[in-house]
């Protein structure tokens, strides 16, 4: 039997939308399996200043469709240093602490792992991010609601679209990994996509796109993600406008609406496996995994291989359709 | 008895949400009533063109609830000059239209009422702009679903609003009117909103910024006329932050997905009766008349002061309540 | 100078999209003017059970967004009495509470009517319902929202609807108005309207769906009022399949989905603009007034009247416009 | 080098969303690769009544985000019979077409695996139907956004859902399958979830509400999947009724509208990728397969193996989590 009796869950760094989902989840199986359970407030930061509260079936009632996080998030540069972590573990023991939910992304894995390595604190942890940039699963929290925003959008646009000589740019979430681009943009129906993961030549696009004003293409949508290269939608806009002037050129900036939201089915059910799986886990007496969905099962992955792996990349199939099917 | 017997309709300038129930009610109302029925499709470029179909009422079917035009619209320099104008007018004759109905905005008015008057023929307006900034209608086509739009938009960045240092900036059309970014930022709950109508001090902005703050705002929502006279989002939260650099500024432009979308409900409804109630004015013997909605009642304005007057205002109720409800 | 220093406001009835915005304009407007403010609870019957709570600026923040009504409603038999009226008076007076706000339909009407007269307490009231059936206003509270929801809905249908012999019958409220019927039905394309305010016979129904088929028309959707003297979608659907058995018959009962819903851009502001002049109203010494909109604008009736009078109907070019533009 | 020069696509059975993702993604990808490509409209009867239409890669354009099907689906008695197939085959000889794409559920596979086997004839078929009940895939087509689209429903009626003797029932599609009951119940909180795979007596269906009520749940929804023993949501709603008549019981039937609506993301994206494989594995000569999705990854499972195998089932920890969460 499991000596585990009070289970902590958190969420950190950027919220995603299903983390809601998931900590309802975690709070009910736990409850289920005769745990007392604890939401920790902001994360790392609520651990530092004890903002610990306890969490019964009904402090999770009527949240699984809410975007964002009830249990908040915030960053801490505190936690980062020795004196940080001491003071967080203490806390965690004061509050009869024995095992931790970690929701969220590279970050919050790395301070688990810390963590958990340091004062032998399980700790199972859940990828909750919309970039979809985490080894060891195919899909992170979130992932899926944000692409649902984004050909929302792209669809309005489209139906404004009716002149070849118009052309948009719309940017979408993605510093270093452009899944959401590449999903959206196909989806979307997009002209051209721009990733990080990829370097396009302005002259390039330029082509393709006279290829398509050619094609009498009717309109043309461009997606660039934010960490493509070329700097941003205003910047390619420019730059496109500088060499093909008799182009009218429009620009949208997504920004945070893609982290919002009520969660999809998909992201429901994701955020609902993974934190019913990570509790089991933990019940299991495992620590330092993170809880992934591969095909439609869960699995799970040494914590310290997601963090360290980056050798994930985006799916072939999806790379060579984004200039058939455009 | 009426001496007309064919009708076309266009629509010109911006497209918005509403204008293809508006359509289908031309058309289906004008065969209802013994009509010939025409599209023209760009607007007076077509005109120019003999741009020309033919519609009958299968034409307009399933297309209610389609954002855009299917009528397409475009600019025309030609038809600003004489003998623009006068090609289009022997094209409208050589093709046996009687009569025009004309959706779009301000310049698609000014143009129609040119035309109508050189030549006498007529010609019967319907205000289709989603800026709701024509006088002679409480509402235009298309207004209500770019606010509700722009209210899903500010939901769901609200979402991932969680600490007070972290002000979201989003951009919304109007460059000489308010209304969307009036009505979108009282509806969205906005801490702040920036019209072109009034000039808005950054100063001024930061002390309610602030002041939300101390009153422990866990989020602030800042929403800006694209004709604010600061000029756009990025500038205003570019200020911002040089002035209280402990702010975390987030910029959202949502541009033309503002202009798509499936219409709603009260923009369909409302370019049905319009184009009803211009067609059945038309087959009266009214030329020159822009249909309006005021209350609940179809009503008629003089194209001319529909033009010429700019007198309509902000609601003081709301430009009261925007800042008491914030 | 008014001697109103304490404000309660509570819905009643059925909820509505909206009240949730008007509840919060409530709270923020009565604050702003000094006043102290009270929520009750599950209106009647809150009274009756003492359910007040002190209601401060942030106990109506992030609401806005919120489909139903914060403050719940009940039905509450005991109100109904000339005791339970007493003790619910008693009980506002212990509190202090010197003045009421309503929001609901005709039975809150009733109730607040019967208490402001009995007991000499200010009253203002708030059309709230998504059935639109209230005299004195343009639109009820939530009549928007549930619109939009059935046209999404019908949206939906309409895409699988693809051959001439299917026929889908879609049942909206509405038990003695077809407000939302006949508006949805229009911005829904519906190819027959069923309404309480009109009987139809299934004879003429049925030529009207075989006129249709003759004219080819791909498919055809019936909308029907759960008030329609045939007695629902499911009866209707029957009669119809009985007489023409080469249909395929679809139905769909939309029920209580109709009510929720994050509220529209129009309920938001239509809500806020009602919130924030009932308590304006009240400050200026007004009782016993409903509040409506009367065009784009603020207007009152006597409660009295607006209870007792039901000779509003739906508008003439809507009707006639439901059997010309089908 | 392949033989293959023209191909056909065509859906049939019930319309799914993701369908024209699909049809858009062959298309393009055939002519990608040099091939004619035709599209036959309304499934085995376009291939009797010579329904064929020639496609290019604007026969496509702006049709993702559409449901439905712009091939049309039927039914087709007399392609069940020996003379019907040989007439369709010939036919599609007629007309140069050297290979078929089917999008559609069981029985459109079972046509296509009859024709291909007896006329040898390469097919490749694409699981398009929103049940998710077919062997060797994860996913079938249109089941993620019509989950999307139960979820939406529940959530609206979750928000007029407010005191603990209120019990709704929401019936769902699922004749032989719960996989939509059973992900759209625990995605959207119900409290019960009645599925075919599974009795539940209507007793025990009772305690559960009960052990709800007591525990101050404030509403309870019910999800039905149509294929449940019990007779759908109004017998259910009624026997419950039955013997608690102090609930107070509300029926939503979602009907087809679950069919349509634009598809989800996930599904513009399984469609575009199933098509794409499609045609390569044609031109890879292939055939008699049925392209899955397995993990993210594309996969392929003999025709005849989909068809006969029946022994997926819903997945164990949704199973598991559909009680412990609710």
């Amino acid at each position: 039997m499991s000596k585990i009796k009070k289970i902590a869950v958190f969420t950190s760094g950027g919220d995603a939308p299903g983390m809601n989902a998931c900590i309802r989840a975690v709070v009910r199986t736990g409850i289920h399996f005769g745990c007392e359970m604890v939401g920790i407030k902001q994360g790392y930061q609520g651990m530092i200043d004890k903002n610990f509260i306890p969490m019964n079936r009904y402090s999770v009632s009527n949240i699984m469709q809410l975007g964002g996080t009830i249990l908040k998030t915030a960053r801490c540069l505190e936690f980062k240093t020795e004196e940080g972590q001491q003071k967080a573990y203490n806390n965690l023991k004061e509050a009869g602490i024995d095992a931790l939910v970690a929701i969220g992304g590279d970050g919050t894995f790395t301070g688990a792992e810390r963590l958990s390595k340091k004062f032998d604190i399980p700790v199972i942890c859940v990828p909750g991010t919309i970039d979809n940039d985490l080894y060891g699963t195919d899909f992170t929290l979130g992932f899926d609601t944000a692409t649902n925003t984004v050909i929302e959008a792209i669809d309005k646009i489209r139906d404004t679209a009716e002149s070849h000589d118009r052309l948009f740019f719309i940017e979408v979430m993605g510093r270093d990994a452009g899944c959401i681009a590449l999903r959206a943009g196909i989806a979307g129906g997009a002209e051209a996509i721009l990733l990080p993961e990829k370097a396009t030549a302005i002259d390039d696009l330029i082509t393709t796109l006279e290829d398509g004003a050619k094609n009498s293409k009717s309109s043309s949508i461009v997606i660039i993600a934010e960490g493509d290269k070329n700097g941003g939608a205003y910047n390619v806009a420019q730059k496109v406008k500088e060499k093909i002037s008799y182009f009218d050129t429009k620009v949208t900036i997504l920004g945070h609406l893609q982290r919002g939201g009520s969660p999809s089915s998909f992201d429901r059910i994701l955020g609902s496996r993974m934190g019913f799986a990570a509790v089991k886990a933990i019940l299991a007496g495992e620590t330092r995994k993170m809880v992934g969905l591969k095909g439609n099962n869960i699995s799970f992955t040494d914590l310290e291989e997601s963090i360290t792996r980056h050798d994930f990349k985006l799916e072939d199939d999806l790379m060579e359709m984004s200039t058939i099917l455009a």
